[in-house]
Parts: structure tokens; C-alpha cells; sequence
């Protein structure tokens, strides 16, 4: 299965039996000619169904749309393809749903857009459809045009995927991180860096059991029902993927012009990723997260809010790890749970590559 | 600058003397942190200047938009980077520009995610934005958001782009392929196969003197003239990117249940495209197209297209190459210029791979 010379990894992990006899990927199937259009209706647009309302045709087209959108765009490169707790598929979904979610929007269209390497199994790539089909039925959303490129072996790794999102803006939204007062509660979904770590372990193939497992998941039930119960209490959310949870409350803190300062005990992480990151030397506040937000709040809804996530099995587990302070020289410290209150650094570049 | 066993052949063409001290983009810059955000700050925002309307938010807010909605995506794997007449920046704009308006929306908004190989130097990811600014101004669109990614060496090839765009669907919007008529004319925008064989000479090094050029450009004009002068005289547009003329003629026949029927000596080809052709045993009509379309029109308009399309530079070469006739066994024929008329071929797979 491995490429020689060539980090390529899509095999771990891989939910189907591979044999060297598989269907795979050829460059004929990116040019635009009948094996291109045959690809894309058996492999692609078939497995979706009824989520696509859109097929082969330059652009589709959208009803109007009320009021103001949200529109984002992320490509997602992670290595290896699967994972505990989810794979590029979902991830591509839940990635940009959320990224919609938390600006304030109602997540409505999404686009697909496939770089598939030569060789590739097809049925590593009908996989991924079926994750992407899951997820799309979970949120709700709509396919609405697509893309696929294929390119030879060795110029990309297994599969990229790029989605880009519009959502419907709807009130009431969050006023955002550059609103943050003295005082305002800060608040974590749930346990941190399960995602970063689940990946890690899947691609240097650790061999844990049970292995760590990803938070990856839909934030648009919590993200609805704060905005909708808290009003103005609501300040700012923001799933923490790359930099993780320290890098959210560093952008917060230029944005508003305060400190923030959290306390080591009340971060959520479990036993698996607290162990795994000590073994490496890593702190669970740089690793990412999919499907895990912070959220800033107005001191006297935090308490409203923290019961509304309790509600929510996805965010459940939601902790209160730390307070808006006046600015100080420190943008975010942490009181360590052994030594004293200390700065968090802002990862100069996070340790974990190619995690989502 | 090659990598081994590596495909990569990113440096051909480049526009900037490369060594080995030039600065290159490293893993770090990937991943979320001080690192990352310097790299957007200062090589992707900071070129773009005032055409950037959204800036390192998980979404960027677009105004409401009056009626429907047209959106498409494209990730551009180009290879290599650089060509006669274009390169990976122009495309990534121009090609997703281009399929919203022949679709017949006027093109607003775009996002644009970046997939970087660790070890590309940032002189080139500053040509590339010089070109996406060039042609950003050009068409008139604003980017709303963005996203960038680093890849290990040997993971991707040099760089990947993905654009999404949406744009206003403004009537009068073309009634379609299925609505072609027996009778309605055919007409090409331009010399064909211009994009295809400047990207194969140039990957090829053929070191041909004066190489092809390709014919990268924005259709908005061309598309939005024609719309207003021809009405629902205008049938069907179409951009003859990947699998060429003949692909768009194969879709057109199969939408309309009609066949189409061209004549080869009135399609326009350049005589190197036709030199490097016969010596490679292509067809033009197979090649792709960055910026030429295929246009299909009532026959009582046709004279008043050609005559548009000709008092617009980058259409002046404007041919009738064909014509809609009744059903036959064959969906498109051609007749040859030496010879009967014959079916003409839908591509398997079309021969050059990674020329978008």
C-alpha cells in the first residue's frame, strides 16, 4: 500500500479491506471526459442523493436569501484519512459548519471540492462520501456545487478536500471578541485536545486501548440556543482548532484590548490526552479541537449558559476555566495547578501538523 | 530546487531568480499560531490590500443580496505554476469568475484557501498574490475569507488553490443547454486549445519560440453584453475548460436531446496549437480553454452575437463553428476538412493532466 519515498499514510486506519486489486484513482478520472463524469455520478453524486440540489453544471443556483450571510472557506489535508471519532469526511463538514455557527449564522449551502491523488482506492474515497453524506444530514445543510481534481502519485497526499459554507446571519449575533468586558466568564465545551491527539495517535500508530477519540462534531445546536437564551450576555464563540484553546483566548485578548487569565484545574482534559501530551511535552491548551468551542459570556449569564450546555450531550461536559481581566502585561496567564500564576504562551507554530 | 522523486516542477517558469537561501514556508507556518498569522498578515492580506473585505475571522459577512444566488468552487493543481499568459493566481480567479458568469450571475464574492508545500519559497506565494490581486481588480470581485495550509514536502505540489465564488443571478439568466433548438447556431469566442498546449509546452520545457500563450481571462463582459443585447436568443454559455470544445458539445447534446453538428475548418486554432497538436496526435477540440467559451444561440441572433463578440478585444476572433440538428446515432459530428463528416469523440479522459 505505501508510496515509496512519500509520506502517504491513507492506508491507516482505513475502515474497508485494501488489496492491491482494489479500484483505484487514475488520471484519466480528472479530465473532464466520460470516466470523469462517470466518477462523479457513481462515486459522488450518487452516494449523496437527495443532499445535493446541484449536479454537473458550471455553478449552482441558490434561492434568495434574507437579510446578511456568513460565508467561509476551509481546506482540510489531515493525515492519516481516519481516525478515532471521525475522517476527512466529516471533518470537512463540521469544520466549516461550524466556522459558520459560531460567527452567528444559520449554516445553509455548501460546496465540495475533491484534489484526489492517482491510486487512491475508490473505496477509501466512497468512505469518505458516506462520512460526508452522515454529516450533511446531521447539519442540515445543502451540497450545492462541487469540484474533483486528480492528480498524479506523489504531487498530494491520498485526498484534500476544501468546503466553503454561507449561512443565513440571523439575530441575535454575537457581538464578537473585540466586545469582551472585565469580568465577563470564560467558558470550554468540553474536554480539550481530544482531536490533535486522537490524530497523532492514529498517524504514529501508538497502538493505545482505547485509543484517544476526536471531539469532531456539529456545533449548531449549542451555538443556537446560547444565542437565542443569552442575547447580548453572549460575547464571542469560537471552536478551537489549530493553536487550540490558547491561541482562541490570545486572539480574544488582542481584540479587546484585556487579559484573560484561566486556572489549570478547571480546564477539562481527559486522563488519555493528558497522558499523551505529557509523555511529549505538548500542553493540551495548544492542541486542536473539532467539535469543542470557547465561548466568552457576560458574568451574570454564565450560569444560564453553563445549564444550557449541560442540556446538550455534545457539550455536556462544558467546564468555567477563567475570567476577562484588565489588561496587563501578560495577554492570557494561567494559575497552574502546582506554582504560581504564569503567562501562556501564543504557539509560535503548533506541534501537531496536518491535523485537520 | 527539485525534490527527489518528486514530481515538483514548480520552479519552471518562475518569474523570480530562486537560490538556495531564498525564504521558504515551513510547517510551522501551518499551524495556528504567532507564526501563521504573520504569514497571512504579511504575504496574503497585506498584497491584497483594500480588496479584502474580511480579514482572520472564522467568517467573513457579506451584505444581503437581492434574489437568487449563483455559487461554484475550483481547486486549481496546475503544473506547472507558471505559464505563457497566465499562472495559477490568474486561473484561480478567472476560472471561477468565469462560471459564474456564463451562468449568468454577476460575480461578487470569493473566498480563497491556499494548500502550501512545506519548502515553497514565499517569492513565489508573492508572485501568485500579485497575480490573484491583478485579477481581482480586473473582474471587480471582493475576497470575504480565506484559509491557508501547509503540507509536508512531498505532500502536495508546490501549491494548491481552491476559489469559491458567488454572484447575483441577473435576468435575463440563459435558458440553458435543454433549451437548445434545432437551427441554433454555434459559436466559439476565440482560437481553441490556447490554455492546454501553453501549459504542456511549458511543463515539457519544449523551449518552443514564441511558446503558445495561454488565454487566460474574465468573461464578465462578453457574458453580461450578451445577455442584455440577445435576451432568450441566448441559449447556453459555456467556458471550454477541462475536456475542451468537445466536452461542452458531448453535455449541450445530451441536455437538449439534440445533435450538433460542426464544421472543422471554421473553428478557429492558431497555427502553433495546430503545429504542436498534429505532432502529439491531439485534437484541439480536446484541449482546454481558460478563457474561451462556447456559445449557443437562436440562428435570427447569431449575425448580432458575432457582431458584439467582435467589438470586445478579448473576443474579436469570434468564429460560427457549427450548427443544432435533429437527433442522430451520433451527438456530435464534425466535418473534416480532408474528408466525410464523422462523429466526433466525447473524451474518455482527456489527455493532459493538472492543466487548471
Amino acid at each position: 500500500m505505501s508510496h515509496d519515498n512519500h509520506p502517504s499514510n491513507w492506508h491507516l486506519q482505513c475502515p474497508v479491506p485494501l488489496t492491491a486489486d482494489s479500484k483505484r484513482i487514475t488520471l484519466a478520472h480528472g479530465e473532464g471526459g466520460r470516466l470523469m463524469r462517470r466518477l462523479i455520478r457513481e462515486h459522488i453524486l450518487s452516494p449523496l442523493g437527495n443532499s445535493v440540489i446541484h449536479t454537473m453544471d458550471d455553478a449552482g443556483k441558490i434561492p434568495a436569501i434574507d437579510g446578511p450571510l456568513a460565508m467561509t472557506t476551509d481546506s482540510f489535508v489531515v493525515s492519516p484519512l481516519f481516525f478515532p471519532g471521525g475522517d476527512i469526511g466529516l471533518l470537512s463538514v463540521y469544520g466549516t459548519v461550524n466556522d459558520l455557527a459560531v460567527s452567528g449564522a444559520r449554516p445553509l449551502y455548501l460546496t465540495l471540492s475533491l484534489i484526489l491523488e492517482e491510486g487512491l482506492p475508490l473505496a477509501i474515497l466512497d468512505c469518505v462520501m458516506q462520512s460526508i453524506l452522515l454529516a450533511i444530514n446531521k447539519t442540515g445543510v445543502q451540497l450545492i456545487a462541487g469540484d474533483t481534481k486528480v492528480v498524479p502519485r506523489g504531487a498530494a497526499d491520498g485526498m484534500f478536500i476544501n468546503t466553503t459554507g454561507i449561512g443565513q446571519l440571523i439575530d441575535p449575533i454575537p457581538t464578537g471578541p473585540s466586545s469582551l468586558c472585565v469580568g465577563d466568564e470564560i467558558l470550554v465545551t468540553g474536554p480539550i485536545g481530544q482531536h490533535g491527539i486522537a490524530v497523532l495517535c492514529a498517524r504514529e500508530d501508538f497502538g493505545m486501548t482505547p485509543p484517544p477519540v476526536s471531539d469532531s462534531a456539529s456545533l449548531i445546536r449549542p451555538c443556537l440556543l446560547l444565542r437565542e437564551k443569552l442575547g447580548t450576555g453572549l460575547r464571542a464563540m469560537r471552536d478551537a482548532t489549530r493553536g487550540g484553546v490558547a491561541a482562541v483566548l490570545h486572539e480574544w485578548s488582542e481584540a479587546s484590548g484585556q487579559s484573560i487569565t484561566i486556572i489549570e484545574k478547571d480546564v477539562p482534559v481527559s486522563s488519555v490526552v493528558r497522558g499523551v501530551c505529557e509523555l511529549l511535552g505538548l500542553d493540551p491548551l495548544h492542541v486542536a479541537n473539532e467539535g469543542t468551542m470557547v465561548i466568552a459570556v457576560a458574568s451574570c449569564v454564565a450560569q444560564q449558559a453553563l445549564e444550557i450546555l449541560r442540556s446538550i450531550p455534545e457539550t455536556a461536559n462544558v467546564a468555567r476555566i477563567g475570567t476577562v481581566v484588565p489588561r496587563r502585561h501578560s495577554p492570557v496567564t494561567i494559575l497552574r495547578t502546582l506554582g504560581p500564576e504564569q503567562p501562556l504562551d501564543d504557539p509560535l507554530g503548533a506541534p501537531l501538523p496536518r491535523i485537520c
